[in-house]
């Protein structure tokens, strides 16, 4: 392949790439059958462009790793890129002319608010980002799996420990938060989310925008798809993606046909794991019913291969759905395997067809890898989409219970466009489905899609252009029972041309859209660069979540003390080892200055005394990579040793007035000798 | 003093408190004469609310910190806080009403570009952000001090050892970043920004977006002000602000009069610290002359104390101006002493004086504790901001060498308000400054200012109120000899109630004020939450930034291979280790699988062949906490060891394809048995 950087040679450079790979591709397959149509709804893999027109068909770029599947587009190589940038492209309400005028309340004033919290994951950067809309400003960053210097995260002696029991990463890969939920709807407590890189799943305390607790999920390795238990938050339920022997401790390490995958349930208060499901194939994205019983996973690789083209190889994959309280009865019986603490029970599709029981997980058949699955808020359908089939999969969750064959639940297939992965509500009736190959995102009507025979309805009202390649699409608290329309976000995976260069790593592009009632166009109304890599997002309505801003000291008692002026002191503690216990307050700490001696571990405590919000002081101790940032009534705590002598100056890092840069405290170490 | 946490009782506990602190202070005051007016200019520290009203006096919360210096406030208790909220007080041009027909275009229309980009320092989040203006979009982050994983800085081998070497910290507190200069005018290839924590500064190239070098200077604990000299960039200069032992090894830590600050220059290419100064007192904030020869820095606490009542004891500090051509000389004539590698000369004044050759450091008496210095556009005048003192004391450069008596070269002294900080420039004539105190920002006539008698000018033309407490504000390219106008950032260091709630810690606040060409009145357009802890920020014009999208493999040829799919493979390299090397590209890794040994020590180099913007690979790997970002013609490379035995699914976490999530590669690790 090309390896020319030259950037204005993208789409003939791909188009060669593209070439080249069907060819391979084509070379390597050994059963011409699997060129073929899928048998299912006779359209999933007939991708050959003669139904679709060209912007329907392929994208420069974005297909590329689509054509790299087995044989999916072979033949196709008539419907190339053209060449046009993407900006040339025109398409429909991309509001680039209209200007502010068309903002549609977008543009908050000074000294207004936004109406809705949005919580952003934060990808690989390991944190959740806090983002108010309209407005798409970025209101605040919760570090959870990553480490922070400005917050102190990872820094303090609670976050550290937290962070080295949970298994000592200074990383994760969050991907889907979720808000708890009381009675079906967002009670502002608590946001669950996942790291996707090491199997676990956080906890941030929406009292203090803070993470309170991470679970490092035993027998799993990655967790993906991960969402509450409606409507009570029973459970934070958690896809295990990659297939790896159970336990993963070196046996069967080249018998991938003993690898296996888990399904997880933590529970939301102790966060320890409470049970977990052997499953075959690979799981993706899980959303829950509104009625507490069902989970329904998406399932890609039910070939069980180690490779991407077994992967791909077959044309049909697995949603499948999971029965909460059969589980737990399954448990209570004893019917399991407890491996590392967590009772595990067989859902292998094997294990339930020879139960005789109902089974705990219904397999039911898609077109191959299907991706996102969410639950609309009705709670009647389940859409699957099809990622690698223009389709969305319904699944009539009144049905799954009743029907012999799962199959039979399947409620509507409607095709939307090419690389659909995300699902989305306006409560109007109204479906907005990602389409990543297309770029656009496709509205369409779900009553319309339900009652047409499968494989034949054409529910598509409109396709709005987004730049580039969306993922998750989320209108506003689309998965409560009562979504708010409005406004629509769309995360695109790429941003290429739309904002100014910044280097080869190149941000994502949030596109606000304005839906309405879903009655009207929609309307693209901004571009807001994303830092690698947001996966989903959340959002609640501003009266919904009350944060504090000061602490309660009530919620550290008896952990941590509360150190006024009168207080602070050096305590030595042993031989080596000394407590320095320091107040803060605009613009000094309770000591002018301390001495300890060379090698003493120092434990320093340090409160804020102050009453006021945003009065926040920092401890900063030079040459000892600590930075703590303790907010007005709050306590933190770090421990350290004092390794090298000499005089360091602690200082407070938050401008807190205008004395700031006078507010210092003096560490002497002395020399041993 | 209380510790209520009542957020509405905000005034009246500050007032409490206030009052009790100043009884407190004045107690502690030795000499009377400490808390009279200032003899030179007759005003700094008449704060007696006689000639200034109410809002010029103080605001509740922010002079809190003011108000415990000692006895500046003594017998002032008639002017309190009136108790209303901030927002209560009304104040010109909030925008609030006005929408967004007020927004000069401010708002970017999807798929246009931001025609500035602004680089703001991230404080103690250790980042540098770069932010499009007018639109005030995060374009981009660049870890500098911090570890990153979204973009793998501090994880992958290169980083990791250039942040080792450069004292081994995962943060750093940066402040002030700056533009490399060819001719006086940005020439695009670096920016420069100091870490006041631990005393370093860094490199970011332009080309890249990425931080490419570390220095942690010598001898110097704390490096707040920093600067390039222009007009060529022959120097980064780097204030050293807390006075330590030299070298701090322990010795002399209990005798703080033998304690010293430096002054330091690094070289910009090979970032190795050429000489440093030792001076009297805490250097602040530096600026340089355009001409080459100048270097201004403020000087608080000249008292050389430990304890914040010393440091605000006298009523007058220093200016320090450095000669940089003499310093060289004197560094060339052998007149230093070498410390840990560095010749160090001697600047204090006791030295200069006895010398009887031109002083290296010119000592400027100013009012008490100057804050920022900023050289204006043409040249001529440094302006030095009062802090303590409600005047900007003006410099005249062409004077400096001139004037027998340092003093003289004293041009103007304009008062401007409370809490003076930091000043800026619209080319046309005009200083902005910012008032932290009264939290507003202050236009004023820099001619007006010059021609006036000492003391008795008053240039103000406007005033802006700004929410709440502004530091640093920066207009477009104002440290440059031409500034654009147009558009000031106030970086406001309280939100207070200006943004949804996001618990006890706050975000900055910067505000978009449109100044035109300063002929109208200034106008603030947009509010924009920033995380902890921006300090300053500089603009470039976009013609002046040039960005590759790709990366250009000549750039690390001889350090790091290209692993194409043909060269992909394992080689063991010793008993125990292994290099592994594969390509990538949409959606495969050069390999899918590769075996190691228990206990090996694995290096992996990972190059990503692709040759089209904004397709980026990671290199995740689970439970090993290693994320790589590689980007199109990349090369990465991470060393770790394969301690536990079991299987690891390395993934891709930039989302490149419809097939991304099937883009892995199967590490096996044997048990060793």
């Amino acid at each position: 392949m090309s390896n020319d950087a030259n950037d204005s040679s993208d789409a003939e450079s791909l188009v060669e790439e593209h070439e080249q790979r069907i060819n391979d591709l084509v070379a390597d397959v050994d059963d011409p059958a699997e060129l073929g149509a899928d048998e299912d709804d006779g359209f999933s893999m007939q991708l050959a462009g003669l139904e679709l027109d060209r912007r329907d068909f392929m994208k420069a770029g974005a297909a590329t790793g689509l054509a790299s599947a087995a044989g999916a587009f072979a033949g196709c190589q008539t419907a190339l890129p053209d060449g046009k940038t993407p900006s040339d492209s025109g398409g429909g309400g991309d509001g680039g002319s209209q200007g502010a005028s068309a903002s549609h309340g977008h543009f908050v004033p000074p000294g207004e608010k936004d109406e809705y919290y949005g919580f952003w994951s934060g990808g690989h950067s390991g944190e959740i980002r806090v983002i108010g809309i309209p407005s798409m400003r970025e209101l605040q960053r919760i570090p959870v799996f990553n480490t922070e210097p400005a917050r102190g995260y990872g820094f303090d002696d609670q976050s550290s420990e937290m962070l080295e029991q949970a298994g000592d990463y200074t990383w994760g890969d969050n991907h889907h938060p979720n808000l708890s939920e009381t009675d079906g709807d967002y009670d502002g407590e608590y946001l669950y989310v996942n790291d996707k890189a090491n199997g676990r799943i956080a906890r941030v305390n929406l009292k203090y925008f803070e993470t309170d607790a991470i679970v490092d999920v035993p027998n799993v390795q990655c967790i993906h798809g991960t969402t509450v238990l409606s409507p009570d938050t029973k459970y934070v339920l958690g896809n295990g993606e990659f297939r790896a022997p159970l336990p993963n401790d070196g046996r069967d390490v080249n018998n991938p046909e003993e690898y296996t995958a888990l399904f997880s349930a933590v529970d939301p208060e102790s966060m320890e794991t409470a049970w977990q499901v052997k499953v075959d194939g690979n799981l993706d994205i899980v959303d829950t019913g509104k009625e507490g019983r069902w989970a329904i996973s998406s399932c890609y690789n039910s070939e069980e291969a180690t490779e991407i083209q077994g992967m791909t190889r077959d044309d049909r994959d697995y949603a499948k759905v999971f029965d909460i309280p059969a589980i737990e009865q399954a448990v209570e019986n004893g019917n399991y395997e407890e491996v590392n603490g967590v009772p595990v029970v067989d859902g292998t599709r094997e294990s339930d067809l020879n139960s005789g029981d109902e089974p705990l997980v219904r397999y039911i058949s898609t077109p191959k890898s299907p991706h996102c699955v969410e639950v609309g808020p009705d709670g009647k359908y389940a859409f699957i989409a099809g990622k690698l089939s223009p389709t969305v999969t319904m699944l009539d969750l009144d049905k799954i219970g009743e029907v012999d064959d799962p199959a039979d639940a399947v409620a509507g297939r409607p095709k939307v466009g090419l690389g659909p992965l995300h699902t989305t509500f306006d409560g109007n009736g109204h479906a907005y489905t990602s389409l990543f190959i297309d770029s656009q995102v496709a509205k369409w009507d779900i009553e319309e899609a339900a009652n047409a025979e499968l494989g034949s309805s054409d529910p598509v009202i409109e396709k709005q252009d987004v730049h580039y390649n969306p993922g998750h699409i989320q209108a506003l608290e689309a998965m409560t029972t009562d979504p708010d329309g409005e406004w629509l976000i769309s995360l695109n995976k790429l941003s290429k041309d739309r904002f100014l260069p910044v280097g080869p790593i190149h941000p994502d592009n949030d596109q606000l859209i304005h839906i309405g009632d879903g009655e009207k166009e929609m309307e693209i109304v901004a571009d807001h660069p994303a830092y690698p890599e947001p996966h989903d997002c959340v959002f609640a309505h501003r009266d919904k979540i009350n944060p504090a801003t000061t602490w309660d000291k009530a919620d550290y008692e008896g952990e941590k003390p509360f150190v006024t002026a009168e207080n602070s002191g050096v305590e030595r503690t042993g031989e080596n080892s000394v407590h320095v216990k320091a107040s803060s307050k605009r613009s000094e700490y309770g000591m002018y200055d301390f001495t300890v001696q060379e090698g003493d571990e120092v434990r320093l405590t340090v409160t804020n005394v102050e009453g006021v919000r945003d009065i926040i002081h920092g401890v900063a101790i030079p040459e000892h990579d600590v930075n703590l940032a303790v907010a007005p009534q709050d306590t933190r705590e770090v421990t350290f040793t004092a390794d090298d002598p000499g005089v360091y100056w602690i200082y407070c890092t938050y401008f807190c007035s205008a004395l700031h840069l006078e507010m210092r405290s003096r560490m002497i170490v002395e020399p041993s000798e």
